[in-house]
């Protein structure tokens, strides 16, 4: 593999909000895999947020040295092997970090079916609607919230890279779908690109439980929760009885201390309502399986994933510390 | 029947907490049923808080009006009947109001299985263990948490008449019951007169949560909620992995403004908690069945029916008005 291999590494940790200082592209060179190691090449790799606490935190369970590779899940294909489960020229999604290469533990990695990819299944849907994002919206919109045709489903987050496949999944599975954004264009987004049947701009509807109830006349059977706090009680004022809330994230929540706190639990008791919390490895059993679904899905052109693909390692710096100013659109995705 | 019959009808409308002026004992006759009545002699009635504001309430949905009969339900013989379904001798559970006889119609008095009634099983326990409390705690217990032996369960206002319920059918199905109540009179019953395994006295712990994690040395795998708020977050802390919360009431909120809210919801994703809201009444069809099985339990000394019996319809008012001060132990029951 030679000394083309490159990968950004964490040169001194990040005080508030990161800058280029704080990182460091480092070439380096893989050896061949000693027993069990895979080596991939990276195709994509994501670029999360939520590894911040990582690289500021020396204290942080899961901290990254100084020195160490950024942490970033990718999909690759294997390069050379030396576990029996992994041969050349497979697909596999792993965390290989902010790299062009990487040489991981075969048990680390999930193998992805080849038949999967073709011209309408790009790999790089593996870290979108068909990598956790996707997942975490399939499992939450068939198992937790169990939606039926014709149910009204509302998904808050609903531009981000779970909302968005949530949303396409209810549409296909026949129901009414509506998302709560934060800008007008994400709002135009989710209808004209995502199929979402309607979507309200939070910033700019000062009573959202007015909003819900304008956009979602029957109310609301199925709340798919990535925010929590006022925007969960907005939901509340318009739930059906027996109504299912599935609660994916809080993001409202989050930095507020104390939180807010969801507060109309009355309603709750007198409609029914059933809230219920998930987290995606629960159903990792099935993974292959909705993979499949999406994928074919996908291939009918039910639903999309429509990627903002950044294509140079060098930009990913820049690209993750855009995350941290004002609007969080679709998580672009490298090609390293 | 002539006039011996008496009822406590309204004067005036209480302005905060009720007065006894408010109040008026009223002689008065009862005509021989027309069609779809059933004249009743109540043997026991209750008298519940929660009519407060439809006595102080001129606005209220259900007000009773100035000289209307104070709400509350009551189990009675039938003493004439022009409804089919119902034959004199027969015991009902109505809305007999607080009274000593009362003419209703047919339809909306619930029919009560007469072989239910032994020495082990007085008509009284139809207001408590088993009337709406008890049913209440039943399908809490048996259909929304689905309790199964060897599950730890935590129940707060557990000296209640429907948390004392749910900790005894608890028991009954195998569980570690333990029980949070306001007073070291009240835990001490618990454990002694219910055979609760354990009980806490929540003003005399600062720490609930470290409390429950005490008394739940393998964490809460149901908790049954008649609270709210605090509680809730507390129980939150101690929930095992799957862990359910049966939401049945929210005392801790209905006074608040804005309510306190709960705030652990992190918890209820990353231990996948299930939460869901239930009414008594989406369980009519099995009330009959739920009833049969109680009675059961009773007869097999397995669950205990403990009333305060008050002999007297004089003094329905004044344990009605001492209920609104302080220390709320079980509810009272009038024998008229």
């Amino acid at each position: 593999m030679g000394m083309d291999a490159r990968r950004w590494t964490l040169s001194k940790r990040p005080v508030q909000t990161p800058e280029p200082s704080d990182f460091f592209l480092e070439e380096y060179s893989i050896d061949e895999p000693s027993v069990g190691v895979v080596n991939v090449r990276v195709e994509y790799h994501s670029i999360s947020l939520g590894i911040s606490g990582r690289l500021t935190g020396e204290n942080h369970p899961q901290s990254v040295p100084i020195g160490g590779v950024i942490p970033g899940l990718g999909v690759g294909v294997v390069e050379a092997s030396n576990h029996p489960d992994f041969a050349v020229g497979e697909r596999t999604i792993g965390e290989f970090g902010w790299a062009t290469h990487a040489a991981v533990d075969g048990k680390t990695l999930q193998k992805l079916d080849p038949q999967m990819f073709d011209e309408g299944v790009p790999s790089s849907a593996s870290l979108d609607i068909l990598g956790n994002p996707g997942l975490t919206a399939y499992f939450g919109i068939t198992r937790v919230a169990e939606v039926k045709s014709g149910m009204t489903v509302l998904i808050s987050s609903a531009a981000g890279p779970v909302g968005s496949a949530a949303g396409q999944f209810a549409k296909v599975l026949g129901c009414r779908v509506v998302g709560i954004a934060g800008s007008d264009e994400k709002c135009a987004s989710l209808i004209e690109q995502f199929g979402f049947d309607d979507a309200i701009n939070y910033r700019t509807r000062a009573d959202l439980a007015a909003a819900i109830a304008e956009k979602c006349p029957k109310g609301v059977d199925v709340y798919f929760d990535n925010v929590g706090g006022e925007t969960t009680d907005a939901a509340l004022r318009n739930m059906r009885m027996f109504g299912k809330i599935a609660v994916c994230g809080q993001t409202s929540e989050y930095n507020r201390n104390p939180p807010r706190g969801l507060r109309e639990i009355g309603l709750i008791i007198s409609h029914r309502v059933t809230l219920q919390g998930f987290v995606l490895y629960d159903y990792l059993q099935d993974f292959a399986l909705a993979r499949a679904q999406i994928a074919e899905w996908m291939r009918e052109g039910k639903v999309r994933h429509l990627p903002t693909i950044i294509p140079e390692i060098e930009s990913a710096v820049e690209a993750f510390i855009a995350r941290f100013s004002g609007t969080q659109g679709a998580r672009p995705i490298i090609r390293p």
